[in-house]
């Protein structure tokens, strides 16, 4: 059994890409720069924003992290991002969801360039992907792709299960591993919550996807021997043992299910990570594509 | 077992069209007019578009047909579109695929104004239906989807089989029918060409969409009693009986499968008129989503 180590690979992918900014240093040309806009005081938004900045340091991109109040307007956050849309210096950069409840999410990412849109998320970037043409792809299912990739987990004509449709990691993870490419030209099967039978339909999978934010839901006897375990969840559990006071859960009974599979990614450790590092991918990907 | 009767289907639907437009021109409303452009002499691509003209007359639509020579250069068939682009008479257009070797086709769908693009193929458009929200969805999923709601073919939590990803069909399909929507709402697998199994991952649907074009190819003993046959082959096969000289022929052994489903769509008589339906469907949502 092999752990795919996002800490690791995302370290790995962090110091690829300083040394690819120390060479577009040494050529006089621009260095990638992220901006990102925080809207409220959510915490763990906030947590994952920090991260985000502390990465582009790590890696040498320039970063602006602008904080806007709880009560911002919608239109007072429209007129940021037209701000940005228009900044010659930013590259690229993203809106921190969830966003407060006054705000409607879908105006705001149509509002985003997509040239910069490094989270993937306006309509013509996931059209693009959808289409299998170049593009930035959503964080999370990149640093999935990436992650198989760099393990060689094989994927041609594999049985894949992807558990949960959402537009952010489960329906672009499916439409990914379901292309002619590597890591690709699997048989995808998309489940969620109208699925019947999800416990057998997982069993005869030989890649099972779980991105449902149910902690512990796929358990041993759901897992084929020698299946592939992408976990997904990252779900927050309170706990006073530690200093932060939570603890993350995956939607894998790790333990149980480690013993029968041949890859499994960790949680803390495996998929959280590799989101952050396909982050810094896409922004390079911004002076790449340009 | 039900014939899901595309022709008697997409003739209602173009009765409800020229309803909506005897009301429009009531109210001194404008008309929609749809355009298109055919590029070179393929005997199929005329077909289609003359059937698409023919449709526009029957329900009261302005249209265009604009006919470019085989050898017409990619920047002439840009500068065409431009035209349309900013012609304001013309509602919806649509470029007739496939066009000549020398011509790129994504270069030339990206220049079709994403407003004007009643095919859906504009990766913005692909993108909000990948993302579920308004836009123009491409004819031949539209038209499936449009026959299911029509029937009322259950859909929610069936486990569904689509075969064949085109980025015209077959993986479009899958997205839809995987959202939560009616029809819609199933839990599907998209098979294609690197698919293990595919007569046993057949037999457990309970709907399936054949959109792979081998006549024939789904064959009774790969269908569950009671399942749902949505059939999208139309292959033309020499046929000196015929006037045409030819006859279409589906993915789908019918007499043998009809036997042994709950819903089937005939071949021909069913998609493909739907097809066409659909593409007058969209543009009605041009004035409708303006």
């Amino acid at each position: 059994m092999v752990v795919l180590d996002g800490k690791a690979t995302s370290a790995q992918i962090r110091a690829e890409l300083a040394e690819k900014v120390k060479v577009l240093k040494a050529e006089g040309k621009k260095v990638p720069h992220l901006a990102a806009i925080l809207v409220g005081e959510d915490g763990a938004s906030r947590t994952y924003v920090n991260a985000k900045v502390r990465d582009c340091e790590e890696v040498g991109y320039g970063s602006t992290l602008i904080k806007l109040p709880e009560e911002t307007s919608e239109s007072e956050l429209l007129k940021a991002i037209h701000k940005l849309n228009n900044d010659e210096d930013v590259d690229g950069y993203i809106v921190q969801l969830p966003l407060p409840n006054h705000i409607d999410e879908t105006k705001v990412l149509l509002a985003i360039d997509p040239k910069k849109d490094v989270d993937g998320f306006h309509p013509e970037n996931v059209g693009k992907m959808t289409l299998n043409l170049p593009t930035y792809i959503p964080a999370t299912p990149q640093g999935i792709v990436e992650i198989l990739r760099r393990y060689n987990v094989p994927t041609e004509g594999k049985d894949c299960v992807v558990i949960g449709r959402s537009q952010i990691v489960g329906s672009p993870m499916s439409i990914l591993l379901s292309q002619h490419n590597y890591p690709g030209n699997c048989t995808v099967t998309l489940c969620h919550s109208r699925t019947k039978n999800l416990r057998q339909v997982c069993k005869k999978a030989d890649i099972i996807v779980a991105a449902l934010g149910q902690p512990g839901f796929v358990t041993a006897d759901m897992v084929k021997e020698g299946a592939c375990i992408i976990d997904v969840g990252i779900t927050r559990v309170d706990d006073s043992s530690k200093k932060s006071g939570f603890r993350l859960l995956g939607d894998v009974d790790y333990n149980a299910v480690a013993t029968k599979c041949s890859y499994i990614t960790p949680v803390p450790g495996g998929v959280g990570p590799m989101t952050r590092a396909a982050l810094m991918l896409n922004t390079m990907k911004v002076i790449e594509l340009s």
